[in-house]
């Protein structure tokens, strides 16, 4: 087993994400906070159209004070409202790593006292059933969202909790889990069932790390394993409700694969349904295997992760093919201008990668980790942290997303919030931690996932290794590491070979250095002292990817890639039409660094061809020609994916036609 | 003014046709008359997830019977049922043609009698809403198809008067147009407003054409110059109606461009909304235009001709970009493997196409009814006249019409029956009228559109002009026509040169002749006698066709024609993964007729590359790729698109891959 690197012992000194995590604490949580509040002026798309449900504001914390009897009222919103809250809250305590700040801990502190006052006697907490519709507790699982949001609350206690040491919030959180122990479990009288979204399992698992109390450790072990033994657990218990009125219209519709109930867990050998739900089960299911030693659970999470990254997922990360139930269709299914690619898909992916990497150190967890990360991840967040893309597309027409009700979900612009929230708050509690997936530590081995300027504290052997880690990825290969040791100590020293990267070299102390492959890690085991420096080049060729040919909509086409990012077109760089644009069969690309674009990126020139549509094309729309089709050269410009759509509305294209 | 050919005086004698004809007489006909009368054990495919309706048999004629006081019981099914009777009528009525079967007449009348009970005293004429909904008459049109369906009746009285001169059907439905003229005008007290669902406008103009009463062509008018005057009449008559609940759930949710109320019909300029309601919208403003002399509403149809036919319609004729709406989107926006191309609307071009001909004799309206006769409408049905398509597909994958939801409408066999029966026997009162389609009779000049053996009496000048054509069309392009003339005249003969023609040669009395091209017709005046015989000569020559660069989905791919078909790829004939195989450069295309394939087509055979998925390509998606993809040789055979789906369940397409 590895000891746990506590995100306290890490600092990230990086210029790439510096920027976002200032953002995130200067920007989103403070914005987030007056939207719970509704004290901020803001357009709230409703990007789903669910009748009934009101978001013309938030009202999550009016809602808590309802519950706590302190304002009267009706809930407002949807029913998982009280997420948002505890996703702000596991931000916020992240964010008070090494940059105390007493005014955010003091609202912190007083939105956990609030969260107690509307916690019921026997430790129930839900804002919507306190409120609103007491007798259906438990009732409606389906719709209820009720253990999806206890699960988010305890990932914030035990945020909260490590980060400050106050443990009210912990009190709060194993009254909620001893309420539900209460309800749940295989007892005769309790009920045998789960939620109809998955978290709960994730939450468990953290507060048992932070409690060691193993009861909650077997509570998320339950659920998981109850998880589709009865596929028809949750439609059943809708029956069984004397008032037949849905929470969330529609939700009975779905079939059992959107809530991965079809089958037991452990026989799901495909990823189905609704994305984000099945990106938490697995992340639930690789933590509860590491954390009991789990090999079946281990095996059924190998077997989802082979079929998501090598069968479902796009080039950036994004998961989702379509956008009817945000889900997973079949195997190669990847369109490009339809596909869902939610934002908190994409979280959850990186999620799940961590999780595989506790139990595993393999090379090919921290590679899709990277992917999903500087590509569908943050893209869901425009360069000013005020802006939010629910959906990630890999190409855009603005007049189809106007004018064809099946492109309606892809937005051309971030929005400033959602009637349904989930995803600024689940990038802003990422962004925030994300320390802790740059490092594992396992078997006498510190490995290196992520590369990005940081400090960070690791103990090994029971020593104490301080690493510093100095680079200018990701736009350069260099990264140098600096190690300052208690005693000097043999151990191995493991970094990611990142699955683009097709060159590099090693130097321990400036000089050339032994090392191992050994699972897509370069390995170098020796003594190592203080002062002891390793300097890692990796090669940051630009690349043209070629997609799968199964994979119908890529044929014909490459995406430029350079580094970890996923290169895109733009309309505002190259005109309208880019699907007429075509890269030549030995296009040259060149790199350069542009501090006054975007932010500062590095962009990407190329030469290539665009074809003429000339005036015969008028009013007509087929014909027979016999010429070859006539074509203007042209310059290219790409720009990193996850900085599109932060200038003007127009087309974007990941995918570019190219003569093979 | 031309004379309108009567129907009766035309006989198909034609091979290709004339196998449709007896498929409709001997199996659509009989099989539909068991279903409405649920005596016919099928499968019915409930095509739109529209709950709270029955649609597990048909009952129309039970709701007949119901309202006739005959039976007791309710209303069962669609709230526009009766229309498939109608429909069935029209079809029975034209296929009594030159073939009488008294026994069917006899049903025929039967079925009359019984629709003329289920009359009001008043001449309202409606089963849901005489046996269930009273109160609701004519209060809730968005949805309720009251007068759609009265036009679908007064079409089908019009075609069984024409052909059997039986008045009594023509008395019901001048009752039933009456008392909408009593309910609907411009005057005080009367209701201003129109149908949800177009069609009312195409049946009085019938009406009309039989009675001669200008009162029904008044009506028809009316209702298309009111339409869209105020664009909220539907939903502001529902708001009215005391009894909100919805007769068909959903309705109400749909943008006024669905109805094609967002504007005054003559500020219409593109194509809008459910494609259906557009295409009989569009009929019946070009009837009227032709039957008042309407150069205001002539203008508007041809702008809405070009945009349809220039910017929104797929090679096979197809239009309805999307599912959702089953209607356009916007320019160019053709994608081959989502939209919709409903038979129904198919038939609906054909019907406009036939109108603006009677307005103005240009060959691009012969073209395009053409196109769409003899691919995307007969695709409706298959080769045993027993199973139907709702939706034409250009490219299809039973992988992902299984599990990628936004593909779930695009069925890759043929439905026995579906629950929203619209398209059986909108197919079976279209082929039996074929007839009509062929000629018209304008300015001394006798226009052929349409090429297939038939022998036609027309009255030109007073003279009766019999003609006979021969050809082996549309599998050769050499037509023969043979006069027999009561007296020597001085007319023109007009033939449509096809637009995928590029070469013909004309001979009169088997001499070269001489002619003129006029609007795409090769036009020959001079004095006519007995026993001249004129042969046109059409080179069948197989072409490969490009579309139009803006069509995203198209680029790069050819799509082969021969004559009038399109052709397509089929799995059965070519493997899967049809995406990786590729037409040469310099791809030759040889022609065979089979008369043992498919009931006989000719089929073409090319030469053609396939992509090669080797081994490498195992568990990954994405790679960087220098080498150029590796292809095998292979021997493609494309079969007539309309024949689609009458052998196994497979992949199919259109538009190939080609190197251009």
């Amino acid at each position: 087993m590895q000891n746990e690197i506590n995100i306290k012992d890490i600092i990230i000194t990086d210029d790439f994400w510096s920027k976002y995590i200032r953002l995130v604490k200067d920007e989103m949580i403070p914005y987030q906070w007056n939207v719970l509040n509704d004290e901020a002026n803001i357009k709230i798309d409703a990007e789903r159209d669910d009748e009934n449900i009101p978001i013309e504001k938030s009202h999550a914390i009016e809602n808590f004070k309802i519950a706590a009897g302190l304002k009267s009222g009706h809930h407002y919103g949807y029913v998982f409202q009280d997420s948002d809250v505890y996703k702000w809250l596991e931000a916020v305590s992240y964010s008070l790593i090494n940059d105390s700040n007493s005014e955010l801990e003091n609202i912190a502190d007083g939105v956990i006292d609030l969260i107690g006052l509307a916690q019921q006697k026997d430790g129930y907490l839900d804002t919507y059933f306190t409120i609103d519709d007491k007798e259906r507790m438990f009732k409606r699982l389906l719709e209820s969202h009720e253990l999806y949001c206890a699960g988010h609350f305890m990932e914030a206690a035990a945020a909260y909790y490590s980060v400050t040491g106050k443990r009210k919030i912990i009190d709060i959180a194993c009254n909620l889990a001893d309420c539900i122990n209460r309800y749940f479990g295989p007892e005769e009288g309790k009920i045998h069932g789960y939620d109809g979204h998955e978290e709960v399992e994730i939450g468990l698992a953290k507060l048992y790390s932070v409690t060691k109390d193993k009861k909650y450790l077997e509570l998320s072990k339950y659920f998981l394993y109850e998880r589709g033994k009865d596929s028809n657990f949750l439609k059943d218990q809708l029956k069984d409700d004397n008032n037949k009125t849905f929470i969330l219209p529609g939700m009975g519709k779905l079939p059992q694969k959107y809530f991965q109930v079809h089958q037991p867990i452990l026989k799901q050998e495909t990823a189905e349904g609704h994305s984000v739900r099945l990106m938490y089960m697995c992340t639930a299911m690789a933590d509860i295997a590491y954390l009991t030693n789990d090999k079946e659970m281990l095996e059924a999470c190998t077997k989802l992760w082979n079929n998501i990254t090598s069968k479902r997922m796009y080039i950036t990360g994004g998961i989702g093919s379509t956008v009817i139930g945000e889900a997973f269709t079949f195997d190669y299914d990847l369109p490009n201008d339809t596909m869902y690619c939610e934002t908190c898909a994409s979280v959850g992916l990186i999620f799940f990668a961590f999780n595989m990497l506790k139990n595993e150190p393999l090379s090919l967890y921290g590679n899709v980790m990277e992917r999903s990360l500087y590509n569908s991840t943050i893209s869901g967040m425009a360069l000013d942290g005020k802006h939010f893309f629910y959906v990630n597309p890999l190409e855009v027409d603005p007049v189809a997303s106007k004018n064809d009700p099946g492109k309606s979900h892809v937005k051309v612009t971030r929005s400033e919030w959602f009637g349904c929230a989930c995803c600024p708050p689940n990038l802003a509690r990422t962004l925030t931690s994300l320390g802790k997936y740059i490092y594992t530590n396992l078997n006498n081995t510190i490995y290196t996932h992520l590369y990005m300027s940081n400090e960070v504290d690791i103990l090994i052997n029971n020593n104490k290794v301080s690493i510093k880690q100095e680079t200018n990825y990701p736009w350069a290969g260099d990264i140098k590491f600096s190690l300052n040791i208690e005693k000097s100590s043999n151990f191995s020293m493991a970094f990611r070979i990142p699955d683009w990267c097709y060159s590099y070299s090693v130097k321990v102390n400036d000089e050339k250095a032994e090392y191992k492959i050994v699972n897509g890690y370069i390995s170098i085991l020796r003594e190592w002292n203080t002062f002891d420096t390793i300097e890692i080049q990796l090669d940051m060729e630009i690349q043209e990817i070629v997609a799968n040919p199964n994979i119908k909509d890529d044929l014909g086409k490459v995406a430029i890639q350079r580094g970890p990012f996923i290169y895109c077109l733009e309309q505002v760089d190259n005109g309208e039409n880019l699907h007429l644009i075509k890269l030549l069969k030995s296009s040259r690309y060149e790199y350069e660094f542009d501090s006054k674009l975007l932010g500062g990126v590095g962009k990407i020139k190329s030469k290539a061809k665009k074809l003429i549509i000339d005036d015969s094309w008028e009013g007509q729309l087929y014909r027979s020609d016999k010429k070859s089709p006539i074509y203007e050269a042209c310059e290219i410009t790409f720009v990193p994916y996850y900085s599109w759509a932060n200038r003007s509305v127009g087309e974007m294209r990941v995918f570019i036609n190219k003569d093979l």
